[in-house]
């Protein structure tokens, strides 16, 4: 990547970990950092990225910045960096919303360089021993740039996605929260409910059938990560999971009249919809 | 399989095309039978079954009957083959429920020979053209025996499901349904609220990130297949549903105070069962 020389990543995890082991792969210089001293040591070690100290020194001297923290810790991190005269080109934060974090980065000398990234590559596990090589490769990227940000800072991001193998696509931060409430975060929390439905029942995993393995593999996903999404994202994935709700309602009821066309109509609505949608 | 020279079986989907393949494979002669015409046809012409007649003509001299039909039409089969003095040393539903099946069975003159069958391998396909050998490799297959059924019937249903590797356990009928009430049953329905969910909400499945789409791939699965399944266990379903909707109630709660904390210990406590569960 010959635009790129260095890059800092700041947060080892499933989606930092990947991009810093497919940005070393591609000769660029990783500078990483993590909360997790042992995590750093980890990736270190492997020859991905080279350690910052705990106080990010040297961090204004990478030509890309990535931030790929919980949600919730994006905005003071984005603050702390411009507080150092951050050099680089190219600030992203890899977070699963985005109107809050580009809204306080734009307030911030960065903005000019802030780029909001959310490549829909997650799955349940997390951290660095969950990261590798080809994460990205044909994942979809949502950059959501600063409204003061440039087009030198804009090109690095697609060149960078799609270094990677991801495809890199346009889209406004608010529209971003909305939409991935409804494609992303109440299939977590529904995920989630039924962890926590399986543990007040006192049925372990491994009773579940393929069906039920497969529809609580989520709730193995970060707390941390999750939870600062869904405080971010509160209201709109939270008007989200009432339709969820209303729709449960709907099969609820028609399980408690026991009328099987009624249950049939049901599931050949959602059954419907599964036809439509184009995949597969 | 020496035990069985003949197996007649009565539904030729996903399921009961699967061990039709299986048990061919095996030097079984498999008769087969499917409301769908088409789909007999082209069992028959790749030479997996013998066509029956839409009579059922000469059913009554397999050594074992099948039936894979959708569980609410099992109990009006099993009285028809009961009326036409079949001969099988063994006769097995695989549906996923079990009490009202076993009991119907155990009330006609089969019920010394009637096993309960349910093995766990379904996924959202359905259908002859989903049908595959070996699906049952290293699958559980719960056994509800009628309480007249004989040893030997008993000991050629275990003896089949072990030819085509599966795992044969005994289980109490009532207790299978209150237990795949809550490891299977209920998990479909929150695939199916979730892909209904996303139909009010006009979101296509190729929006959807990939936890989106593990969490709705079950909202394809076949319509009459678990309208029967729902109908025939729907208060015991509706057990399980009212616990999962307690748990998305408390998610909701969370969400509109978006407390980051309350939300990650939520995520925490899925999360804690997920781990404690044994599996992967």
């Amino acid at each position: 990547m010959h635009a790129i020389d260095s890059a800092a990543i700041v947060g080892l995890g499933l989606i930092g970990g990947s991009l810093a082991r497919d940005l070393a792969a591609r000769g660029v210089r990783v500078l990483g950092a993590d909360r997790e001293r042992s995590t750093v040591e980890a990736a270190a070690a492997e020859g991905v990225v080279e350690a910052l100290a705990a106080d990010f020194a040297g961090i204004e001297d990478a030509s890309v910045v990535v931030l790929a923290v919980p949600v919730t810790e994006t905005p003071a991190l984005v603050e702390a960096l411009a507080a150092r005269s951050c050099r680089a080109r190219l600030v992203m934060d890899l977070g699963s919303t985005k109107r809050t974090t580009v809204a306080a980065a734009a307030e911030t000398p960065l903005g000019d360089r802030f780029v909001g990234a959310h490549p829909l590559a997650g799955d349940h596990r997390s951290g660095w021993s969950a990261s590798r090589a080809g994460l990205f490769s044909g994942a979809r990227v949502f950059l959501s740039p600063a409204p003061q940000a440039g087009e030198d800072a804009i090109g690095l991001a697609i060149e960078l996605w799609s270094a990677v193998g991801a495809a890199p696509e346009a889209i406004e931060p608010g529209e971003h929260d909305r939409l991935l409430a409804r494609t992303s975060h109440v299939h977590q929390v529904a995920a989630t409910a039924l962890g926590l439905a399986m543990a007040a029942e006192g049925i372990p995993r491994r009773e579940l059938g393929p069906g039920g393995e497969t529809m609580t593999r989520l709730a193995g996903s970060s707390p941390e990560m999750w939870g600062a999404v869904c405080a971010d994202n509160g209201p709109l994935v939270g008007e989200a999971v009432a339709v969820l709700q209303q729709q449960i309602a709907r099969l609820a009821a028609a399980l408690d009249r026991g009328d099987p066309e009624e249950l049939r109509a049901l599931f050949a609505g959602a059954r419907e919809w599964f036809d439509g949608g184009g995949r597969e």
